[in-house]
């Protein structure tokens, strides 16, 4: 039982944080709070948590937020906490897709770093116009792609990177999940309705809600440029406006080949994202649902169980690790190693240093290249099922 | 321990029959062979096992033949064997693919039922002919996508069948391999050596090899009409002549969706055909590699693991069930099962009456089904990854 | 994906806790920490973090605690926090095992709940002791026996009670590792060096290391009465002060029969808790290192794969489950589990209130029992692996 | 996917045998025959295959027998085929385990080999009796631990052998069943009804049906010198004549440990024969339930799955594979092993040479040990679970 330190540590204090989103009801604002706690580098203080002003302020009061910093709106919320002394850092904004842009815009101007979920927006101009914005304002801007911080996984990156894989030639990823395969939307599911309501998703269904996920992970651990795609966006339950599953063929720049598969209407897959990368040396293959294991095999011999926290994991795995291999760890811990990061990074930043540690986590271009993949699908979904470029 | 008793049985005596192709060195020919013994249904009695003929006679001499029923060549051994009272009632033909359709023919114009490896031939229009002339001369004309053999296929088919799983929405299917992942064939190895030689494989490689099963266990399965398909077929090992990777989608009639991924060069992949379908009501998931196992998940409720030779399985899936649950069967028990069901055909055919127990196998038209797949992806993958009819 | 909300919440504000052990290169006092902070439930606000002063002082530093709340010793700790009037609600104790009763003792004198890592003395006799202190003064005495934290263990038990398997016939429990396959104590590994000193760890090595907490979970789950135990205790590595390896046979007073193995010389076994328990309706299986599955067999029918967070777990599990199925949880949650209901029980305290939310959690107790299970295993092994009562 | 030839090979001619026990409604039977048959080594031709004549007839007729060879009894058929110039020169026995020893007799008296079913006497008498007989007759003795027929199990006990583990610590068998759960002996189940009767079975219920089983492949793989057992046997099902469970604890000669559990009342276990050996360098694991896997990990490494017929098993697994990795082998495929390498030897016994290729079958020796194994967890049990010799 090999027992791993964390790198890194506090300098400088916790990072003072609010959050736009996540109030009563709601799933993925739970999930952030809990993951910015875990490692002790966040201090929750303002939020805006509802786009109903009463809900935004019952939330933050049942979340113990001194009163005075809950906000019945982002814009109060950025211009207020700009001008406090102690005003947050960093803010999370885990709200529907169609209210990203705004509210970051809103953070960015005001100077705060931002915590993005996915899809960063719902237009690539959008989120080519924060891009901008955040580099002009100097501010962080990171999007949680949090399958991004599971310890196999970036093992499995920098195993692709060393070369232990050889020239990579096949990228097989799929995200099934089946809670969408009724229309549970048309009964009030507050989870499925705005995913299923193009006004407030975007242009894209499931190729938004995990399409985007599962495309991160691929480009995250194999690093290849992507030079055309082909989609088939498919709506399988009647009444529904965006799609419920999506088939997308890649191709690479170097020749290699790709495949993604994305459906919520898929029985008996929970959330099953799985990642194989296939090259001329070896192959991998990882799932998210027993994410502690990672499956090796060098050509020609024989498979190798690679496990979190063994000897067996690289520096970059070694890294992220919490607990010794065997106590398993899961999405949160992979969740809160984003946060760490990102915590590291904004420390850095208010002195202009370099973050005390190792830094790794998804960004603006991150989110970028989410949403030219999106409207690429739709695209090329729209025209037949057509090669089109990225 | 349920013990399950096979049905079916023995009237009427063993089937005589007799191989082409299947010699010294060769794979699938002593699988034949062994398939045709294990339920001792037939009786093998005559061979033109090589191309080669003292390879041919050799070989015969090997495996205990008589002499006099060992040929040069299938030609003479149609013709002999033809005018033997006790002559053969069937072939297996067990040869490169380009020797299938002659072969084929020589037996069917003698009568002789025939039982051939897939892919049937190598054009779509050999295998049409074939249909032709086997029906005008009243012959069994068996191919053997062996996969269709095990017993929780046919229960899955079974299932689909009786509406378990709803109106299926999605079928994905796939058959990686890895054994191809270095030009092996330039080295002299002899199953590598054909199947990469357009002149012995026709135009496909790993679609013909490998996808035509992967393609065939869905069709069996899923049952559905196939309207488009669009493949992607690739060669990654450099100087190969045939494809070593297929990535295709498929539209069927009634909306539903597919993709089916074939490929000799992911490393990790032994052989390792993986089926699942999802409907409107459920979803199944079995892997060939551990074909005891079938996974059934009614939407909303816990999965279940099926197991072979268990309650839970069906009559179509007990009819072909030697052993009890919990005693592995496997891939040479899948491949008897078509023999021995196909021995049923032959000796109802003897007399005209019909098969002593139910009876299920692939035949001429599964052969002319997997030769048009095969023809439309090699057709839209050179049209550049297009939408071509089926 | 159906969205959990947690039960439960804060009322009166965070509990303050304090922490004895747990310093620099301690694992476990890190994990404490961490579970403690997961639901934000508590507040860490003082420690004795080594019983090497300066050490102890060093990492008060390093995690931030107030200078005056850093304390070289838990005696001073416990009477200077009796004394404040914002002192510690609470203490985790997480030294080695001979520390624990001095130091549960003094908080208990203090005043101060006590949660206490296991096994919870170095004899029976002290565990019956503090539970008489404990009660005398009224405080709550809670064991981290953590892994009847896990949701699906919870689940298991409410099945078990619920009469889902019928009458207990078996259960068959182990808790293989490996990390103790050689004399690493030898070379200063320091979490192998106090385990394996009778002086710091008592009269069982591997025993009370995880035999304890694998009886501990047999118990919670199955709730049987043990009459008689047998032990094999051994010690594999030369030179070696105490056992790593035991196996156990249990007779329980219904009639039923257990095994117990621990070994913590077992290559390939990294953290490999597994529980079986049968009787004459159903089956279940579950494993420590994949938690998010339970398998539940009724007698007949096909093996269902219960999923953490799906709609077949019951409320007792779902009580206690963060992220909806297929979002791995892990060890970190189910540790936090004990934490947060064992701060629900300290602020019922505060008012002689009934908690906001059920709670289950070992106790002295259970402690207890543990104490009683070593003692009686290392008298049978002693007499030869002769069965003795507990 | 690398094409493994089949050493050995036939001469002079396939094997004569015969059956005792096997007829209608008979499961092992049929198991038998078509082991024989599936290597092409044996041609069934004689058979007294029930103890009710007219039974015996009529199955003899049913599997095509000359109705000259079709015997009302052992003692007839032993005394006509040794008189017969193409007598058998091997008999299977398959009856229930109390007809073992005599008729097993008679065919030695006739100077025929015996291929015994296990376990193979009654008593540990019988069984020491029948190999002083087989010896002064000169007739091989062999006996069914079919489980030894695996491939991986071949190469389990070569890596033993080869050191690759080390020095063997501990060795954790178990062999799970659940289709005794309920009494269904009393409704007249054939297979049930004779295990369970002590007149038929001996005075071993599952400790002679399945313990001697996990025994044997526990030995054939570990390879050590037991020297005292400690058994618990115990019968669940009320009016159940003979035990339906069974834990034992072993001692080895070399100071390792071991631990067998037994059971046919667990449901959720079809037929769950799992082996565990771990030694001071590594550790293996296989299960019988997905047979063509093997976990093996060197200590501190990542466990390695070696899969059948792949290149990381040896030439005592490669031997014995017929088809390539990936399409898995079970049950009939190890059964048939065995007799593959029974006919090599007793071809070899014809001619007085050498077997033509390795040759590896559990003999006389084995059901000795296994009868003395049986004959201790009864006395050890019987003694309130006492250790005794072995």
């Amino acid at each position: 039982m090999a027992i791993e330190a964390r790198s890194g540590g506090r300098s400088g204090g916790r990072v003072r944080y609010g959050m736009v989103g996540g109030g009563e009801g709601a799933f993925i604002g739970a999930v952030h709070r809990l993951a910015a706690r875990m490692d002790d580098e966040y201090e929750f203080v303002a939020g805006a948590l509802s786009s109903t002003p009463e809900k935004a302020i019952r939330s933050g009061q049942a979340l113990g937020l001194d009163p005075a910093r809950i906000y019945p709106d982002f814009e109060t919320m950025a211009q207020k906490e700009r001008r406090r002394k102690d005003g947050i850092e960093a803010v999370s904004i885990v709200t529907p897709n169609h209210m990203h842009a705004p509210a970051a815009e809103a953070f960015i101007r005001a100077g705060i770093h931002v915590i993005c979920d996915k899809p960063v927006t719902t237009t690539l101009k959008d989120a080519l116009r924060l891009k901008k914005l955040a580099e002009a304002r100097g501010v962080i801007f990171a999007v949680t792609h949090n399958y991004t911080g599971y310890p196999l996984v970036r093992h499995a990156r920098e195993m692709v990177r060393a070369g232990d894989l050889g020239e990579i030639r096949l990228v097989q990823v799929e995200y099934p999940q089946d809670w969408l395969s009724t229309d549970i939307e048309q009964s009030g599911q507050k989870q499925a309705g705005w995913r299923t309501d193009p006004s407030q998703s975007g242009a894209g269904g499931s190729i938004g809600d995990i399409g985007t996920h599962a495309f991160n992970l691929s480009q995250f651990v194999a690093g290849l440029e992507v030079s055309q795609i082909l989609a088939e966006l498919t709506t399988f339950v009647p009444g529904r406006r965006l799609d419920d599953n999506v088939q997308i063929l890649l191709r690479y720049a170097n020749g290699a080949r790709g495949a993604l598969w994305a459906s919520q209407v898929a029985p008996g897959n929970e959330n099953g994202l799985m990642l194989r990368v296939y090259g001329t040396k070896a192959g991998i293959h990882w799932r998210q649902d027993n994410p502690n294991l990672l499956y090796f095999t060098p050509l020609g011999e024989a498979t190798r169980i690679v496990t979190r926290g063994s000897p067996a994991v690289g520096p970059a795995g070694a890294r992220v690790t919490r607990v010794p291999a065997g106590h398993p760890e899961g999405y949160l811990e992979g969740f809160a190693t984003l946060y760490t990061e990102i915590a590291r990074a904004i420390r850095a930043a208010r002195s202009g240093e370099k973050p005390d540690g190792a830094v790794t986590f998804p960004d603006i271009d991150d989110g970028i290249a989410g949403m030219a993949f999106i409207e690429a699908a739709v695209k090329s979904s729209k025209k037949g099922g057509a090669w089109v470029g990225l």
